[in-house]
């Protein structure tokens, strides 16, 4: 296939170096920022660059478009009109509901959106496997035609993710409740407890491991974040409107000394998290937490990962939290099964280390 | 010193273990459960059970009550008028208010509560670590005397936490801004997702990374969190009630497509987020991500961290997160310096593994 880079930043260099991974594919690769271009070729993300878009999507198979939110819409329907018949256009974009309206009528269009978390920015930073295990939601509308997107399904499968098809309307829906509402409220969080005076310590400086946990995502790139916000703005009005009745209850059972909502409401939420462990693991009910406190110097880990290697005990989740370098940090692992965990915290005990175990779901 | 531990769950016999390994102190245990204190000793928390708290408490010099929130301030009360002149009383609840009402005018009273995380229960999961390098509030009043609370103040510091004074008032809010309103929000976050119906995939089945992160605390034990939320419900209702404005705010930016407000809003967050970490990490602003995606099974980590062990590359925090057992899972470091980072990069990358690099902080 002779594939189209339009937009080479992280996402779209990316895209380019797994695709040419696999050794099937020409990649060519074009941006506004002539630069961007060049050092996707560089990185090994595309063969070539192109002078213009019409340049760039001259005999290619696919075209994959990859620029902000911003100028989305536009940049695909850009791209359909100077593409031939035979060229399939995707894009790449966090929402779906502008783009495929966009595009309409159009039967060679397929919206898509990999759902990878990424910090950093440009193509020097693309990663062939970006999309490993990734999902990669596919918005066919009723004008798509079929075997445009079995051409993006494939393509996108090879690359690694799982396609998930979906409505682009409810895929806005989706995200906003699954990614923007939860980065509203992780920054929502952080300037309360940040613009909140107590008379005594400055809450960030005493939080514990919950509120950092809780906003890793928090004040995250605003070059995208506030273009994704506003072009998904119904849906996550949406969707902190029904936050915002939910807390509503909170605070009336709160008012009323209402136990027996309280620990509903928690008991729901034991089974939602089940539910959503269970998408990443095979049986979360299986799953025991390992901790220990380990001393911060290099070493440490090494020694603790062989030992637990050795025994061919196999970590689902390894987490190291950093408290300061004079008193170390605490060390989770997660280990499926009760033998198998009571036999990792064995071996830590072993080395010296005094481990607690407990079943992660309760 | 003498030390009663009244209530020998969890925290009060990791307490007893904790001081027991210093060596220098005579622990005994006493639980209304006779099988929880057996327990303790049997797990070296304690030297001995007492048949009643007048029994525990006889020549004690320090009673540590580390009983549920719903029996607190009656237990604290009890261990007050069973114990001689001699002996001050501290106690580990996760509220400060109300036991420090119930015990005023009581100069051998101080309110204390250890920030340490942990999802299991009982005394056979002890651990004296579970404080090191932990907060722990002390909450004196004016009614305290001076040489009590030092007396405390240093014990906890024996056990490897670290201090922090506050007023008992100020505790309460500062725990419900930094501990209880992202427990309640983790809660509020997943049932919304599980209850929402979209025209599409579960929301639970195909959530990102963000979502995991934001609900670790979701569903946290009942029994123990729901007498938390009534007992500290006027200061969580107070928050909850700012927060409630503050997403109004939001959805008004929304609604108005201000771009300003929005940019701002997560430049605050990234700040905030700065501060956040700077508890933890000496300066937040030189730490680097470095991620890789590796395969699902054991010996993979031990060859990471033997590569970066052998470099003397000091890992700050060292995350993997599961994606599923075909697929492998995506593991993330965090560095310290842009050096050792892209020198950390460098050594995964001569295993084959394809590394990203980027600064934490914006």
């Amino acid at each position: 296939m002779r594939i189209a880079i339009v937009g080479s930043g992280l996402i779209g260099a990316s895209v380019g170096l797994a695709a040419k991974r696999r050794g099937e594919d020409a990649v060519v690769a074009y941006d506004a920022d002539e630069g961007a271009a060049a050092t996707a070729v560089e990185v090994g993300a595309a063969d070539g660059t192109a002078g213009s878009l019409h340049a760039a999507l001259e005999g290619a198979d696919l075209a994959v478009v990859a620029v902000p939110v911003a100028v989305l819409a536009e940049t695909v329907t850009a791209a359909l009109a100077a593409s031939g018949g035979e060229c399939t256009v995707t894009d790449v974009g966090s929402t779906k509901a502008a783009v495929c309206q966009a595009a309409a009528r159009s039967q060679r269009f397929v919206g898509g959106h990999p759902v990878c978390g990424s910090e950093a920015r440009g193509p020097e930073h693309a990663n062939g496997d970006l999309f490993a295990g990734a999902s990669w939601f596919l918005t066919p509308t009723a004008d798509t035609a079929p075997d445009r997107y079995r051409l993006v399904h494939g393509f996108v499968s090879r690359l690694g993710a799982t396609p998930v098809a979906v409505d682009p309307v409810a895929h806005d829906r989706l995200v906003a409740l699954t990614s923007h509402l939860p980065h509203a409220l992780a920054n929502l969080l952080l300037n309360q407890a940040g613009a909140t005076r107590v008379d005594g310590p400055e809450p960030l400086s005493v939080a514990g491991g919950s509120l950092r946990d809780m906003t890793r995502v928090a004040g995250a790139n605003p070059r995208i974040w506030v273009d994704i916000f506003l072009d998904n703005a119904g849906a996550i009005r949406d969707a902190l409107a029904e936050h915002r009745r939910r807390v509503e209850q909170v605070e009336r059972a709160l008012e009323t000394g209402d136990a027996g909502f309280l620990a509903r409401w928690i008991g729901e939420a034991a089974g939602n998290r089940r539910e959503l462990l269970a998408g990443a693991y095979p049986d979360p009910g299986d799953l025991h937490q390992v901790r220990v406190h380990v001393p911060d110097r290099p070493g440490v880990l090494a020694g603790i990962t062989q030992a637990l290697s050795a025994a061919r005990i196999n970590i689902e989740d390894f987490e190291l939290q950093h408290v300061s370098p004079e008193r170390g940090g605490t060390l989770t692992l997660l280990v499926a099964g009760a033998d198998q965990s009571r036999y990792a915290a064995e071996l830590l005990e072993r080395q010296g280390y005094s481990a607690l175990v407990a079943p992660v779901a309760s």
